[in-house]
């Protein structure tokens, strides 16, 4: 396939509703600013209006600044905005139905929390996978047990894609994932929680990548 | 355009929660075998993926009787099971975001509860109206108080596009409506909660119809 995978380094996962009292695109610019290269829409309870406003206006701030969008679960919403992808989680459409609906160029992510899951990561069908929970995480009610950083790097070695760890995941335990195999790092609380994402952000690039 | 307006005599609106312990397919089938015209799958909390296979098997069920479907709110679901149509809500996407990306074969029906709404009707984006509530309904929490027979024809005469009405409609109510310039009416529970879907789909048929 021709498409590029984006820089998976530090991938900012986001809906309206982690941000508090702050607005999403505030948090997003702050994030962005410190060193996210990739940002997830992801709404779970939004009307599609919502969703929809929401991934245009995101767009259009990360356009010039070069960091692709991708929006979680809904192709409708990602190809309506103009999105670089498509997260997919395993209750979300198949793989396969994603990639007939967004042809060749857009990107399409697949989370994998365990061997089976593993399995459903074709290489031509999706660009890179998310492992996880890679730590105990309260962001997200359905997210299984942690896996611990063995867990992901096993998980990495039987999926020939590159992956970014979520769940759970902060400055703190992100040196752990650092031998994992991992490309990047997904993060929802430990940037949009933190009282300055910029430097949350720019902290966890560190923290990963030994610098 | 050269879309077909589908046959909205009798609009079966229904879900896998609306059918109590009897499964979605045998209650599409009975409410076809009675007279429904056209079946809209509406999932407000079921997976992408849920939806996806039950909006797959109903197309199946549905394309040997030559009844179209539809789907509620979700145009990546529309086209990855290869539905006839999208239903949008004034909370979905907008008309003219979903018309580009269902193309110009697909049916788009939009949702209109006031003269405000009407107005978003646009005859060159979209091909019906569901028009509603008509009658007051606990079926949809999040419909507005009821519209009377008078209300539907005020604003059936506004919106030059087919119109179904919809909305607490029953066999008894349905002549209520006959004057009201709609092409059809739309039921969930006058069917879905009928001890046998076929007798009362005849029934509402005839209501409306006259016969």
């Amino acid at each position: 396939m021709t498409r590029q995978v984006p820089d998976l380094s530090l991938y900012l996962v986001v809906g309206a509703g982690d941000t508090g009292s702050r607005p999403l695109e505030e948090v997003v610019l702050a994030a962005v600013a410190g060193g996210v290269t990739l940002v997830q829409l992801r709404e779970k309870n939004a009307s599609t209006r919502a969703m929809l406003e929401r991934a245009k206006r995101l767009k259009v701030l990360l356009v010039p600044r070069g960091v692709p969008l991708i929006v979680n679960d809904r192709v409708d919403v990602a190809l309506a905005a103009g999105a670089d992808g498509v997260h997919l989680g395993q209750d979300d459409m198949p793989p396969a139905d994603a990639r007939r609906l967004v042809g060749e160029h857009m990107v399409l992510g697949l989370s994998v929390g365990d061997e089976n899951e593993a399995e459903t990561a074709d290489p031509a069908l999706v660009d890179y996978i998310g492992i996880g929970p890679a730590f105990a995480t309260g962001t997200k009610a359905d997210a299984g047990s942690a896996i611990g950083p063995d867990g992901v790097a096993a998980l990495r070695r039987r999926v020939a894609l590159p992956a970014v760890a979520i769940g759970g995941i902060t400055a703190a335990n992100a040196v752990a994932l650092r031998d994992s195999g991992v490309e990047g790092i997904a993060v929802v609380s430990a940037i949009c929680a933190a009282e300055d994402p910029k430097s949350a952000a720019r902290e966890l690039r560190a923290a990963f990548s030994g610098a």
